[in-house]
């Protein structure tokens, strides 16, 4: 299903789909990004208890999960920033996670009537429901084209 | 050189290095993290002219190089969050990235005297001088231990 900036309603929620976290995956992003003891060393005894994943590897799971559900790349111009990144709870080895987004704001640009911008608020949650990622990402997305 | 929380003063700058971004990098992250055709296809014909890094790759690249550079594994113990992540300018295959860090806020636990939490504005340019990335990242940070 292709989505156009028309079908970016403020309130819709998409179902982005999961992500299984395991201790390889983990281990081998945060050595290339985010080489810190506690997401790279597997017996540490750090301040998280054990392993957990980068937040920056959870965020690119959730964006993949994203730009497979709720983008299209008929009408994905890209993205400006992101506000309100949080990881309120780690991710461990074995971890279920479920993502969503929901659109919090979509307003067609004065200056360029070929796209609108729209907010989304992603969310991830853990197999146990717990929340383990929120951020609000500012896209801009081609209204739908002359028939 | 170990940094413990005292060691971040507000107003103080690291230079955090750098990083040269070519095609085969851009398209392996996004790949895997990003897969939109301009971060994708290095003969896209899309919205910035041709190929991009995803946003999510420089910023990974960016906290590689803060890791290295201005967080310490004996006190870094994590981050809760970010805020006003931007993307002012595109990066491409060929750029060279280089990267600073400068501590916002510094303020001591008071209901966990052994860290204090930091402010970090992470800024990135490319080899002409314009911002292609900024951040401000919330981290908790060890307080130098007694001797």
């Amino acid at each position: 299903m292709t989505r156009y900036f028309e079908d970016y309603v403020q309130g819709v929620t998409v179902d982005c789909g999961g992500a299984d976290v395991d201790e390889a995956s983990i281990i081998e992003f945060a050595k290339s990004y985010d080489p810190q003891p506690f997401h790279t060393d597997p017996d540490v005894d750090g301040p998280y208890g054990g392993l957990i994943a980068s937040g920056w590897h959870t965020v690119s799971l959730a964006m993949r999960q994203v730009v497979g559900t709720y983008l299209s790349p008929e009408s994905s111009l890209g993205g400006s920033g992101v506000d309100e990144l949080r990881w309120p709870a780690p991710v461990r080895p074995g971890d279920t996670l479920r993502f969503s987004a929901t659109v919090t704001y979509a307003r067609k640009s004065e200056s360029k009537p070929d796209r609108g911008v729209i907010h989304t608020l992603v969310e991830g949650v853990n197999q146990h429901g717990v929340t383990i990622l929120s951020l609000t990402v500012v896209n801009f997305i081609r209204v739908r084209p002359a028939p």
